[in-house]
């Protein structure tokens, strides 16, 4: 049977017919998972080699608006599993997709979405081989959130983490910071900001292969999303042990997104991403590093902002422009719900 | 830091220090996944044997109410992915868990739910090892959904599928049917129902794996959650181009379900189930897997309801105790929002 609805009903959330031919015509029509079963089934030579660990995270996404400049919800949705597989030095394989979506949701969006996931799961190299859908009553939800989970395997010998940083690691980022947050903030209109930006969404798998092949000694990396730069960066240095010392002079940061923060009395420092890593690599590898990291276009902005320090450990400091210093903290309130 | 807040607000999904002490506090406390990394890093020699599979699999969860007889959210979230696995044959071995989180849910339903969750993992033999949460503004969400996926391993030899359906199966369930869909509706309230009827919500996995001992002719195997028994042989015999007749006399049901269903005009074998499966076995296996699922309390009723036939293909029969016969169909409509 066809789907002829335009809408959502929960009907199509009951377990019959009507949800059989959204998924069906909607999801499986585009994503294509193996077999009919609850369950894909898989398998990898990759996963049975000696000393090889499977990795497994996921991540929901609620952003508002749905779609942005530079992507959309599904983008997202795609891009973050497999970064938060990637930064850990796995190879992405699987995704699974899950769907809420509110009664009334249009069914066209939920296709842009569909297919915008099925595109960035083509260039991540992934497959999304199982998912699932609801439906909420009206004013239940917020028209559609998703959750992915991913699964990668980490090679034998990958031992990426931040028990691995040292004092002197070089501290380097993979381009300008600030991007997403900034964008969906101008998206959502309420704030009559009117600049030209896109979201930095981005995949980065095939980056951090590249890293990795690099910089053999790389020691850790960890994508910047909520809560940005700053929260990564005072995670890391918490979870380590070490201080971090960053450079404001080598922060890559656009006019435009520092114009935005001004006007807001935001710190870019704090902006969310969805394209961007901070990597520790010994500091002797850290030219290496930055010219593959360079040789790629999600790496084409990559620069060392900063280095690790004995210590105190935790603490995160920003050298100024004029020469002074000021402690980056982790952040406290909410500066911007449902960028993710 | 301690949490001290004693509602969620929309700081607990900002990225920030918040948001760590809410994770820290109240889910990993609880789950103690391994390690501090965003993925989790696993391996069991299991995945590792020649032959093996890996088996991956998603499930939201927005039932409401969030707490019911025999119930809650969590149990469904564990139940429901360790079920999905299960029913294919896999080990389930590992969990992810993801929140989305209305601003103003009470952080100790957030604790309650979460303590469900472990519990169920532990009786499952399952480890939630991954999470993540997000908090949507008032009105965007209904208090608390969650989202798990689950990874498992089938092992060589395991073929379960609806590909393995033959005609002259036994067409067998582990027990009554409806428990769920009706305790769902009767904790609901608004239908002033006052029947003493608990959720079958319970993980089947050790059930199944008792039955593949039992019976390694087993063909396929599937569980009956939305759209209850009735969908599940439709889509199964239409997928294995097979019929399938049941006998009307032989369904397990309580007569309370039975009563439930009268008054409001529902159908039992639509009614959604949490602990309930359908399997199809050889004929000649079928005594052998009865024993063996009755031998656990969640296979105790175990009956078996019919047969499959060469066809019509995908048509579903129940011979009436009248001696008659009527095609029982897919669900089209929505019986009952949210039910899991």
């Amino acid at each position: 049977m066809a789907l002829r609805d335009t809408h959502v009903t929960l009907a199509h959330g009951g377990g019959g017919r009507a949800m059989r031919d959204l998924i069906d015509e909607v999801f499986t029509a585009v994503f294509q998972p193996p077999g009919t079963e609850d369950q894909a089934r898989l398998m990898t030579a990759a996963l049975q080699e000696p000393g090889a660990r499977l990795a497994f995270t996921t991540d929901s996404f609620v952003v508002t608006p749905l779609e942005f400049p530079g992507g959309d919800i599904g983008t997202l949705a795609v891009c973050g599993t497999v970064n938060d597989l990637a930064v850990g030095g796995a190879r992405p394989l699987w995704l699974s997709a899950a769907f809420i979506i509110e009664e009334g949701c249009e069914i066209a969006l939920l296709r842009r979405i569909v297919a915008s996931m099925a595109a960035e799961a083509a260039k991540a190299g992934v497959r999304i081989v199982t998912g699932d859908t609801k439906v909420v009553e009206r004013g239940k939800a917020d028209r559609v959130f998703i959750t992915t989970a991913g699964v990668g395997v980490i090679p034998a010998g990958v031992e990426l983490g931040v028990a691995q940083i040292r004092p002197g690691d070089a501290v380097i980022v993979n381009g300008v910071l600030g991007d997403h947050g900034a964008a969906i903030l101008a998206a959502r209109g309420d704030l009559a900001l009117s600049v030209d930006l896109a979201s930095d969404c981005a995949g980065l798998g095939h980056l951090m292969q590249a890293a990795l092949a690099a910089a053999p000694g790389l020691h850790a990396a960890r994508d910047c999303t909520r809560g940005g730069l700053a929260s990564a960066l005072n995670e890391m240095a918490a979870e380590a042990g070490v201080a971090v010392e960053i450079d404001e002079t080598r922060l890559p940061l656009r006019p435009e997104v520092v114009g935005v923060c001004e006007i807001l009395g935001l710190d870019p420092l704090y902006l969310a991403n969805e394209g961007r890593l901070v990597l520790f690599c010994p500091e002797d590898q850290a030219p290496g590093l930055l010219a593959a990291l360079r040789s790629l276009p999600e790496g084409a902005g990559a620069v060392q902002i900063g280095r690790a320090l004995p210590g105190p450990a935790g603490r995160v400091t920003l050298r100024t422009a004029f020469g002074g210093a000021r402690i980056v903290d982790m952040l406290v309130g909410e500066q911007l719900p449902r960028i993710c």
